[in-house]
């Protein structure tokens, strides 16, 4: 976790308190069920719960793993010292790994729910300016060149689609991931009731994993960690078109500059895209986890601990960059200055010779053989980005064209219009509305 | 591609004559709409059908290619001659992009039937070797050390459950991409009616891209790939555990070896699982395309053509290998000599010290303290570990231990049933029978 | 391989035919010292450069393995064909990946010495334009934003800069590569002698491998695989650069385009930087093959075979790719269209107010204090921003100013060469000219 | 940076205390030659190592940092808190960039040094188990198949021979990052003479950077971390050959495990290479940072910042992962306990079979034809296979084969001699002794 970009309630999550208290309850809820089989006695059940609202000593469970060496047993050592006696009923049958694995399916399903609080602001962020700039007409390019026009609102409109394809594989994979299992050591329940795992499962909101081994199957992280990559590269596609925007030959779009914001106000161009160049930075190291996420998935046998040093990594890392990412993406698109004078400016950059194509289609429509319709919008295109002017005024002066077209009928092709009469079925496949 | 890894069914899909097959589909389609729409003749439209089952001449259209540096032009001038004059009208307002977008679409698609037929031969196997081996006991293994009984089952139960999940995700991601893009130059379908767009898709078995620029999103296509390279390091998973099973020192299992095969017969140990060391390294073949895939995603405005190189290579490649790598892995389950003897041995190989756990509990529940029960259950587990025997004999001979515990009460620590009562509960949960 | 996408040249040295001219030449050479040693006959030694001149029949050797599963006992039986008897004393006591492994390192430094003809073509073709643009003037850019002046030849200059130090990095990558192995089945030298595996070096120009297994170890494999994603990533460095120059709001560069070519002729503005999109992807294709190649090197114990599937992929994709994509990019450069008219256009775009900081630095030099210095610089710099006209000018027309600087003085702020004064010194670093 | 993985030696060189120690040593030399220049007066720079000795407080630039949200004016600001008013000349025409990033380089060679460091003590622990085992006889494994004998000796000298090419290697990419580039906003030197550079450069032990934009080139960078991608990899090659060795079916060799090391005693056989799976992991959580260090080269024009958020991740968190399992590495090989009995055991575990290749040749050059020498070894090998006891013995009681062979004759092919005879060969190449 880099302090900078890091929120805490992502941290939250990932602190060893919450770890802790995640802990306590997976082993509580294991011992009522333990007790209610008759494995436990029902007062050591009823007694560990006196720890429920108490805070978990780390530095003192530090201590205790320092001496030996191993984490939930010093955990367990602790518990005791908070409960008395009836604590070392707690665990029966249990294996360390079934704790840490449903404690990781808590935190990452707990991830997941914050990630999509965080896709919720993007989402409503880029409605909002999407409604707003509908109809801000401004150049369309393929290959960063000026091709037809669009609406800056389609751009926006694109964004929410593709974060709401995200939204939705966010929910399946936090879902698939949001699995119990205390199976014990090698996934057999030797030693422990299936029924433990069903209470535990149930009362901690978490399905039960149909097969386990002495872990979770690491699949099911892989997925995750592949859906917070394509949420990053959705975040990195955002930034990326911001950048284009704010550079200075472009100027349609720039980040919110505060008032009191220093550095540069000397130099009133001077101001840098450095929110979306950050968010391009943070979608590497989001999708960096998914190869190793992978790399986990085959573990030796019944387990080997290989991905364990990996995922206290990634788990945390990416979790919390992208949290962070989402909330800068949310409030720089909310804040975002759209210069609809520059989006026109640029619009309109090379004379209207970007309508070309449909003064061609019109010329052939009156009569015109597709040769001489090529050249007649040819020489007049060639005019446009030579000698500058607009097109539609060339193509009024040219009496070849003049012998097809009417003056209105030349100003008909370069009708905004023309290109905008589909927005409102876009936008309505895309919010619905 | 790589011959050797190549299927011809996948390699068919990716061909250049089935491409252009589908390309005439697109474009035969969106004619008869734009011919219901008026926009060009009804003739035309019935005209450019005769091309149905004419076979697309590769090198023809190549050798045009060569000539107007354009493939879509290309092929409609190959169309043209196929089909005369009427061609003329084919493409009409359509943008390269929406045709080569489509097909893409439409072979991803396809790739991914061609998949799943794959995933249902793995599956089907791993079912039928799971159920075979339900109750062949073998040693369960944590951090590659013997920890508990499992059985044979179990294993290829769990690679079941695994391949479950992913083909859901296969299913999911293959809708996913199957979306048709006619929405020209920069996605406004300025010079064509979004009802072509639902016409060809329609025709197609595509559902509508609700929102594209220049081309469709490629979100759809990186999450496809994650996709792979989950199934991908499942066949590595498996992979791993049968090379490991293998090995000289554990031969549980071992490669189907045929009668014939030459090599080594007179070195007969020397049986190589050359199967799964192979998908081992296609496993890593097919993830590698996975983060170009990402990096796919933010093309720069309304698109930029970077993405298209990538997905030259990684389109066929990936799903030529894996389509590969499933029917190899598929017919190696199939044929997988599993050595019950062996299992046997390596269960018992350590005297059975493996049930220690499970007399300490005995002991404990007879009425031993924890710390006496510890101090016998571990004196009898060294003795067994430094001079050999099995560890129920050493019990039964230890007098401490027989002031607690009946010969028969001794015995049924080492029962095997035991640690298989839940195995049945287990195949419910993951085969529903 | 991706035909559009190769290079003959490159192919020829994956060829199947130069795979087995080059396990030829091991096999012959180490025969040759075999007879030295008096292990094999020297006749049969001599009889075997018989086949020197002839060409192997891949579809022969094809058919022989399609029956004996093996592919080097293939080409030995088709070697016996060629060559008669004595081709049974042939391959004594080696083993396979001797062979194998060896041709995989003349292969790999064969196919560095290509992809090192390419570099120094991009290199030649870095340096010509840097030196025909050492001074031509344009804007730098930090952020995507106008920042101070610079030249378009430093641009060229840094990427020759970067080029050079991938050279050396690719010659040492050769080099670590360029070993041969041939010491048995498990590196022992047990069957063979190691002054075999010295003279085959020798003829074959390699390097000794001081400790192999059954084969080279991959760290070689992989150190070369990440250099040439280090070349990859530098090609995109420019590929990213041309195509931000030739965006249509830049237009300071522009990729040639053939006079003949197709496409857009009535759409004069639509020239498509194509090929540096396309080099971009194509980094993509060769960095995929770094982490593969990393996750090659851990083999189990003396060898598994799970590296070869990586590397029949990667092996000739990534050199393949790379070599296409490096004389892409130089033919790129050699024909680049700089638009110095553009450059100078866009430098002064914004009435000059990259000299701001330097006015500053006048001002407070002439006795203003810091504060009023930075106030008289930004009401002219907001002025130029909002109102147009040279930064130059307004300052002049500035009574306030005039109170510290002399119009003459207030020019000097504005001289270019204040900019380039050490570009000189630049170039003979770079250059060393 | 995770805790637990963490030694407080490489923490210390990217805290916030050494990066502003770092800053101000630089800004300090470049004071000085600023001063000789004339461009500063004498005594600023004088005074500005006043500072020297003194701790820079972290939370008090935090502070400032959070009002003027600029980290460079924030450190300048608390250096005038620290020198007083002679500050203000600090920094002339020097740009942020200049400072962060020859900080960086000084970092990364700093933790170079670090790496290197743990390189020497792997080294060293592989050289001295390397000459200890030097002919300790095992057996080698291809495909984890038993192959031939070898030691366990060159296991360890493969390992050594590997790091010490990854030595090389990070000593190179080492002195590749450590140049200082202090040449302005733009990488022109405007504002500042080259000669600060270079006597900034010389007396932080760095060498010039030839030519920089606003930043150093990032392939310098990529390089690094790809370097150290090839380290983790060599660690986990080390990891999977210990895993392998300690399996409980091979048992060749075994992690240390202190006599008061809890958790198992009951059940001896339960000795967990947990050290080697945990180096398994952090090589994957090292080598993730190989492909955003690559996407990091590609920035816009003279820099953006997008670079900056990956190095804040991955500069610190891949040093000191990697300086953690270099040496948890060499600790684990220092104390490896090899199991020289077991080694015997499974070398002689299928009878000797492993000879067989070595038979036929003998039989061979006694005169048998090649069919009836394979047909007799054959028999023998099944024989030994299928019924136990050892191969030497079934041969000598076999009339047909003493027909070709003497007893003497027989034992000489199952001599390990033979197959160890060029050990020190090997070892003379790897240790030059």
């Amino acid at each position: 976790m880099i302090p900078r970009y890091t929120r805490p309630e992502m941290a939250a999550i990932w602190s060893p308190e919450n770890k802790y208290r995640i802990w306590f309850e997976i082993e509580a809820h294991a011992t009522d069920k333990l007790a209610e089989l008759g494995v436990v006695p029902a007062d050591a059940a009823k007694a560990v719960w006196k720890a429920k609202d108490k805070t978990f000593d780390v530095a003192r469970i530090d201590e205790i793993e320092a001496e030996v060496k191993h984490d939930v047993i010093a955990f367990l050592t602790h518990l005791a010292e908070l409960v008395g006696e009836e604590a070392r009923f707690v665990h029966q049958g249990l294996t360390s790994s079934d704790v840490l694995d449903t404690c990781l399916a808590v935190q990452m399903r707990d991830a997941a729910d914050l990630l999509l609080e965080g896709m919720d602001r993007v989402l409503a962020a880029l409605k909002t300016r999407a409604m707003e700039h509908k109809y801000t007409a401004c150049i369309g390019r393929s290959h960063g060149i000026h091709a037809e026009p669009t609406t800056m609102g389609l751009k926006f409109a694109r964004f929410y689609a593709e974060f709401a394809r995200n939204r939705d594989r966010l929910v399946r994979a936090r879902d698939e991931v949001a699995t119990c299992a205390i199976s014990g050591a090698i996934g057999t329940f030797a030693n422990v009731d299936p029924s433990v795992e069903e209470h535990v499962a149930s009362k901690m909101g978490l399905s039960v994993e149909p097969i386990s081994t002495q872990v979770i199957p690491r699949d099911r992280h892989a997925n995750y960690f592949a859906v917070l990559g394509l949420i990053a590269s959705a975040i990195e596609n955002i930034a990326i078109e911001v950048r284009h925007l704010q550079r200075s030959e472009v100027r349609e779009a720039q980040e919110y500059f505060s008032p009191g914001q220093k550095g540069s106000s000397a130099m009133p161009h001077k101001r840098n895209p450095i929110l979306t160049e950050n968010l391009t930075g943070q979608a590497r190291l989001v999708r960096m986890a998914v190869v190793p996420a992978m790399e986990n998935i085959a573990l030796w046998h019944e387990r080997d601990i290989s991905h364990s040093s990996v995922e206290r990594g990634i788990g945390p890392d990416s979790t919390v960059h992208l949290d962070f990412a989402l909330h800068r993406t949310a409030g720089m698109i909310e804040k975002l200055i759209v210069h609809e004078d520059r989006c026109r400016e640029n619009l309109e950059a090379y004379g209207g010779i970007h309508n070309s194509q449909r003064v061609l289609l019109a010329l052939t429509q009156a009569g015109a053989s597709r040769e001489d319709g090529y050249r007649l919008v040819q020489r007049n295109g060639m005019k446009t980005w030579d000698e500058g002017g607009r097109l539609v005024d060339h193509l009024k002066a040219d009496a070849d064209v003049r012998g097809f077209l009417s003056d209105e009928q030349i100003e008909t092709c370069f009708d905004e219009g023309y290109h905008f009469k589909h927005v409102d079925t876009i936008f309505k496949r895309v919010f619905g509305e």
